[in-house]
């Protein structure tokens, strides 16, 4: 078990070994952790290794000017400058809550980034003001379209934050297909068959092969086949590809660069800068007073909450589960995988970081 | 089969006759029949005996004040003033489109309002702006969120049009469940099963009874069921509800009155006012030129269009059916289910309107 603030201190440093400034080393490491608080492991401190393999392959500038390329009263395109998405995203999401903070709204489409992390801690960012958030970002393909052999979507998250009165925040995050790729890594990991539905075999039929996705297969969008509406998951994915890729200029579709392997997309591939995101903050009181749209959220979470569950179960409300994991992990640790310790170990070595156990 | 513009002028003098003015008359019978013609069947001319109830039964107000409650220059709450959603909704986008004309977006939650036909007619009066429409409704309650035997939700459709330069406008419109509840009306008249995965009986089970709906079971969220990502489906649905309900003071979550049975509701059961939506207008100049994005949307849907396809089908674009379908429809006329033709009738000579078959 590691603490949070251990982590935190050398993701900070190792981000600082690579040319980072120090506030903005700090605010990545604590993107990255607040991944691994909340119980989404495949987007934290698991991926560092990601981002200095990016940084070695000349696709991450340490020291971006990101800015403002384009912009009205509530709309913008900034260009992250091949900075760490983990530090653009929030300079985006400060950027739509300016824009909020005037005119009622700001939504700002980013191009030129890279994994921006969990979207979940962007569109919170917006809770404090009693604001609305809402993140996307696309992300390289691994995801086969509704009757499509070509993998053209990245599982393309949304976020939407909003906040309540007594009751804490409605906090939804999550991909828009069946299941987020990291499940399939570990089930290759543990030899598993995984269930059917949640990806497609390189002919186009389900299957079980935890490998499927690559040896010619594709994840399935959310609803899993037409019958149960998987052209509604790509109708979703598809949405947050436009909004984040070509709105900002950033990369699209099938040609959305992959995280951490350089090489694998040449210049004449790209369509546009880098990975895309879009981030919107909404004023509440750009609708009704924020005390009544709160409590009016109370109410709302109240009925859910308090629904009958089916027998062993209970309703959750978006954002439950993220939030008792935090709770637990703050104060009990946070597990990580042998191959992550390996990881920091080795990143530890290499930057002459210690690294305890 | 019936001409378009035959039922168009018969809709409109149904209208009328409940006391809408001639243009108001106009405008919902055509936001109708562009559900016919784009084979949405279930949210058009099958449901005017439903609004003629809302009339009968004091919940519809013809002549109704649409006015703004509360704004920003790029947000405002509209009510409805109990009017047709036919033509609260346009109003609304009117009002989203003007806000973006001049702050670069507008969102607009509407309180007040009922059904509102199709989602995607009122998203798709952005394109002729170059602007990216976005609506949303909520609904009376069918839907079991995961784990819960209280139906909380409305089968809450989500509608995003993108305007594209040669190709045809990309248009995703779509209910966050599994499936549409039209779907289980039809199986019910031919006495069939409904496939797996749509619906829960009474105590949460899966079940392939096409009545569950009606005695104790639910709609299940886009994804089906937790494995597969119905969490998901529920977090979308609930994104719906949250903007189109809560944001705007209408009624919310399982306090969303039906559509057209009149006493199911009673006034201490309210939270809000009416059915609430949400709609948007974002000028795609806000971001990028308008030439450039559509150029690129271009590139985006040539891509998804041409991608090699499971053996038999073909890679749709979101938007494709309904558009070859109206197409279809335009030419050949909208055929109409007999009680669809004997309620038309009905009203003929209760309206004593002429209506030929």
């Amino acid at each position: 078990m590691f603490q949070a603030h251990y982590l935190q201190q050398f993701v900070e440093a190792v981000f600082k070994k690579i040319g980072c400034p120090p506030h903005e080393a700090a605010l990545a490491a604590q993107v990255l952790i607040s991944a691994d608080l909340r119980g989404v492991d495949s987007h934290g401190i698991a991926r560092l290794a990601g981002y200095v393999r990016l940084y070695d392959h000349g696709r991450l500038n340490p020291t971006p000017n990101v800015h403002i390329v384009h912009e009205t009263p509530s709309t913008a395109v900034v260009d992250g400058d091949r900075g760490l998405g983990l530090v653009v995203a929030p300079r985006a999401m400060e950027i739509a809550m300016e824009k909020a903070e005037k005119v009622g709204s700001g939504w700002v489409a980013v191009r030129n980034s890279n994994h921006f992390g969990i979207a979940g801690y962007h569109a919170m960012m917006a809770l404090e003001k009693d604001m609305i958030g809402w993140t996307m970002t696309n992300a390289a393909p691994l995801v086969t379209p509704t009757f499509s052999l070509d993998k053209l979507l990245g599982t393309n998250p949304i976020a939407v934050a909003v906040p309540a009165d007594e009751q804490p925040p409605f906090v939804a995050d999550f991909a828009s297909t069946a299941v987020a790729y990291g499940k399939f890594e570990i089930l290759q990991r543990k030899e598993l068959p995984a269930p059917l539905g949640w990806a497609q075999d390189a002919l186009g039929q389900p299957t079980t092969d935890s490998n499927a996705v690559r040896s010619g297969g594709g994840l399935l969008p959310l609803g899993t086949d037409r019958e149960h509406g998987s052209h509604k998951g790509y109708g979703l994915g598809a949405i947050v590809d436009i909004f984040s890729g070509v709105l900002s200029g950033a990369n699209f579709g099938p040609w959305v660069p992959p995280f951490a392997t350089a090489g694998f997309m040449t210049a004449q591939q790209a369509v546009g800068l880098g990975t895309g995101h879009f981030l919107g903050a909404m004023r509440v009181d750009g609708f009704q007073p924020a005390a009544d749209f709160k409590r009016s959220m109370d109410t709302w979470i109240g009925a859910f909450r308090n629904a009958r569950a089916i027998e062993g179960e209970r309703v959750l409300i978006p954002g439950d589960p993220e939030r008792e994991m935090e709770a637990q992990r703050r104060e009990a640790g946070i597990p990580l995988l042998g191959p992550v310790v390996a990881m920091l170990r080795e990143l530890a070595e290499r930057f002459e970081l210690e690294f305890e156990e």
